[in-house]
């Protein structure tokens, strides 16, 4: 049995706290919390679970081999570092850090101590998301482009931009998706509050191949919307997180090209571009809650000394692109180059 | 009664003789084309009207008053010059030009001899386009964002992009629309075809307020998608033009600021930004078609000597948004100015 | 304060006791099950609730002033009796009893005893559903039709049919919003399992007036649909549950008639009947938890000694229906006279 | 070649018209309207057909080799077995007749005579009515229900019912779709303009299988409805005729059963029945136009002395069935026996 802590009760912390206590090869030992309200609620609801405010106190405990930081990501870097030296295996909400050089330096320690580190991308134990990954593994072909929307009214965050708070999602899920990692950003946006972080911000992410990315977030949209465009060579998916059961929508759609084509004016060029129109499935998704899978991977990954799926180097990549588009944000859209990508392994 | 004559007879040029054929005031004349079966096609339907693959011809007539253009844009400088030396009036497919040099030598030559310069920006014709420009004058409050989304399958250009096929629906909707001119653009973009123009792009149109402005244009997504969300301080619409019925709907959404906001955390902001849920409408709109309407201003701009709601200037606008954009294609994402935008009245 | 006790803890049961937790003037005094898996549930989530599995108990003990049921259906009775008898508040699940001999018994039962008996439809506590009865109160005009889809894969009962089971809810949400009940019942349907009660049914209701219902149920269609037409003279609604926003939304559409038809032939007839198509909008709703508020006035009852939104008499008429459709499908569809109906205030 | 003429040129002749015309293996030799008006469009578009407002000449003239006949219902049996009894074969549009004798005695004229009846039963014709009776005929097991709902606004008729407007084009598309014949119908609806038809109505139709099926037409409905559900043991459909590509869509849904039940509680219950929720597709569809593909299936009747999809039977089962639910409808829905439809061949 991994025992593990919880830290942060706020938004998600509930979530890994219930997940956890049913999670087989767990054993939830405390939660940690700086409110004592919050506190009071674990106690009523996990009347077997340690409750503080001390952070250190976790630290100390032998029983405790895991961490899971569910705080503001300002506080990311300090508490997981301060776990990993105290050789508690570490999984961080996302965003990861702060800063791209406090995820490397989190990656850093623990690969030096030889623990997990794995970050909270929920999205990627999605059976939509690992059905988008197997599907761009094999049918769609060459990946053309990947496009999302994810906007709707609210929540404002005063801290981060629209981009740290829903780009997040969109990157984590390309980070798992795609074949190929991006080598340049750029981002324009633009806050409607005065003195507050952008609400609305469109990415661009580019690539050595012929792929290109593209995010639009907004915290000011009338409507909510979740949609996802992935073409390919050979299919195309139309991922729609709202959709009740047809997430995934797979279209035996695109263009056919003539291989030897002659060029001697429009009729000719029209029969070098075809179209190919044909059916369109919904596969069966699995549905079961995707926190609960993480959570036992990362139980697994500890016990086999195994890399999760989402693990630190999974998360700086994110991380590296959020701050190189916040960056390009402020100048109008520079593009930012993403060098040390592909490094990240 | 005005005399038109219509040049070009391939997938719009019809849609302008039937028109014509009806609106009041106007007097189809002739139809000229290069390829005999399609003139054959308009004696057929029209027996009453003249047919010629002779420019020239449809110059010297006398009774042609107005001339309106319908042949590929790269035809469009050439013809619509040739038109106005003669004296006629010209109404132009969009874009109206190649480049933006040939737009605005166009609405000088047509400035000089007192002509009316209308281009076909079909769109702000529409009820739903009128309507959007209503609210925008009075109920949406402050524009922040225009954002749209006009993308499927098909049909690749081999001469243009898809910003001048897809977007200039979008940039001449939105020169009517907003009251304010676009500063600068960038555009991103990809070509899936090799030796192709982009298939894929993505336009960020800058302007001196904090209102921002994006388009995206794609010719190979599997699904059809016609969507623009605009965003105000007051209220925000969403505009789907492939609704049957409701094509707009008006959102009294938003977020409300406290006039008087003292950061001292995030207690005190929450209270800061509220959010606004109040009832959605769709108003009834007009059907009449676009094009039928449109005929009907540039007979009676003709006969009043006015100027038409879509002129040679927004027609420029246009242009020089689609060049400029282009360019930035090019260039990875360039943000480049558009210094004369505010001079063209 | 009103003590209260929750009898059934399955499927519902866990609603009733969250919210009557958190209810203002109530006391969650105990909750009652014959299975001793879900009282350890209970005994977990809220450690000052007492746990038994003995009713008998419940009805003796001196603090509980009121009793919520939710047990399965052929149970009601016998407990909502005893409850009354043991001078018990009764709030009852749907439907109400088994047969309309059950439930009018349980009326005058509480009517002797001067005790509140409440029924659970819980939709007319929805925003959704007090929007529509505002609205045929005020705006519709005379109301000329209401259809109602409520339709799934599953669950199949296989003690009760698919009108038992899904009807249930629009025949009390008819009963909440219509201004007018229903004098005459017919049902046709069909069982696709032998042995099992139909799993498909279609309900037509008759009125004295021109008003028309129809109901379809189904435990067996491919997509899930929650979808309600209340055609009016003035005005007409669509209802649909599953729209994550805008549930309701209201046409001005509709025909109009000329007050002095003289029908000589297809043309004056073709003036007599015109079409108006106005806009269509969708109003802002109330967002709190139906269970909620339905509770808080079952307690303000108790209190007041008021009649509940959906008393007795309204799990009553509900249940002579589904008896009367029972008994119609059974018969191929043969018109049930609802004699009583109109007499049950 | 056969020489067809066109009789009536209201609604629909000019669809038959324009097909006709391009219909190999036919020549469209006259068109025949009793108004003046209509002739003349005829002559400016077709120069080369003859007009008349005279049905005896079209009956007259030897290059006449079958009559399509579009004019309103009331005068199709005159109509057709006047030109049955002249030898010319006939299309005629839906409902064939207004009774089921007048259509009867045009089957047994067109019998004996040896000449092709075909009723315009379009729907039949139409790439997604095709790809559903080729499932029915294949996969989607035993065919347990087929609902269809088919709403709109308008056009309210002043000599039929919604029933013979609308119903009458599910009802030829179960006729073609479904491999069994109803034994009984019931109807119920409602007028709601005083001394019209029924506006709104419910057929419910019943088979010697299990299957069963309704249609719900409306004519003041605030949205259009074009959808049918049709549910297997194997699969299920959803036909939604209003979706511009994804016509129909094909659910691996349905539930199992336990092939040896034993009935002891709920528990072993609950084992029985099972359900299955799988991939959902969409098959690529023929977008050719419905009637064209009909008018050429005549022609070739004619020419190889085969009968048609769509029957003269086949326009006679519709009508027995409209007759029938007519006469429902007037005694609030009493189940109507159609004694010879099985005979019908």
């Amino acid at each position: 049995m991994i025992g593990v802590a919880v830290v942060g009760y706020g938004y998600w912390g509930p979530n890994l706290v219930r997940n956890f206590w049913e999670t087989p090869g767990a054993r939830l030992i405390s939660v940690c919390d700086l409110r004592m309200d919050r506190l009071a609620t674990v106690q009523t609801r996990y009347p077997a679970v340690d409750i503080t405010d001390d952070f250190e106190e976790v630290l100390r405990d032998p029983r405790v081999d895991a961490v899971a930081i569910a705080t503001p990501a300002a506080a990311h870097f300090k508490l997981a570092m301060k776990a990993l030296m105290a050789g508690k295996h570490v999984l961080v909400e996302k965003p990861m850090a702060a800063t791209s050089d406090e995820a490397r330096r989190m990656v850093e320690e623990a690969a030096r101590r030889r623990l997990v580190l794995a970050v909270d991308h929920t999205f990627v134990h999605t059976g939509a998301v690992r059905k988008m990954r197997e599907l761009v593994e094999d049918g769609l072909g060459d990946v053309y482009y990947y496009d999302s929307v994810r906007v709707n009214l609210g929540l404002f965050q005063h801290d981060v931009s629209v981009i740290w708070d829903l780009a997040v999602h969109d990157l984590s899920i390309m980070d798992y998706v795609l074949p190929e990692r991006p080598v340049a950003v750029s981002a324009t946006g633009m806050s409607h509050v005065a003195g507050e972080p952008a609400n609305i911000a469109y990415l661009n992410l580019f690539f050595e191949s012929q792929l290109i990315a593209h995010i639009h977030v907004n915290w000011l949209a009338p409507v909510k919307v979740r949609r996802t465009l992935i073409g390919g060579s050979s299919k195309m998916i139309l991922y729609d997180d709202l959709e009740p059961s047809e997430k995934i929508k797979v279209y035996d759609k695109g263009i056919t090209l003539n291989g030897n084509p002659q060029k001697n004016g429009e009729k000719v060029y029209q029969m070098l571009v075809g179209y190919r129109t044909g059916d369109m499935y919904a596969p069966h998704l699995d549905v079961a809650e995707a926190l609960g899978i993480e959570l036992r991977q990362f139980i697994d990954c500890i016990e086999r000394n195994e890399k999760p799926v989402a693990d630190g180097n999974a998360g700086l990549r994110v991380v590296r692109i959020l701050e190189a588009a916040t960056q390009s944000l402020a100048e109008r859209g520079r593009v930012i180059e993403l060098e040390h990508m592909r490094r990240i392994a």
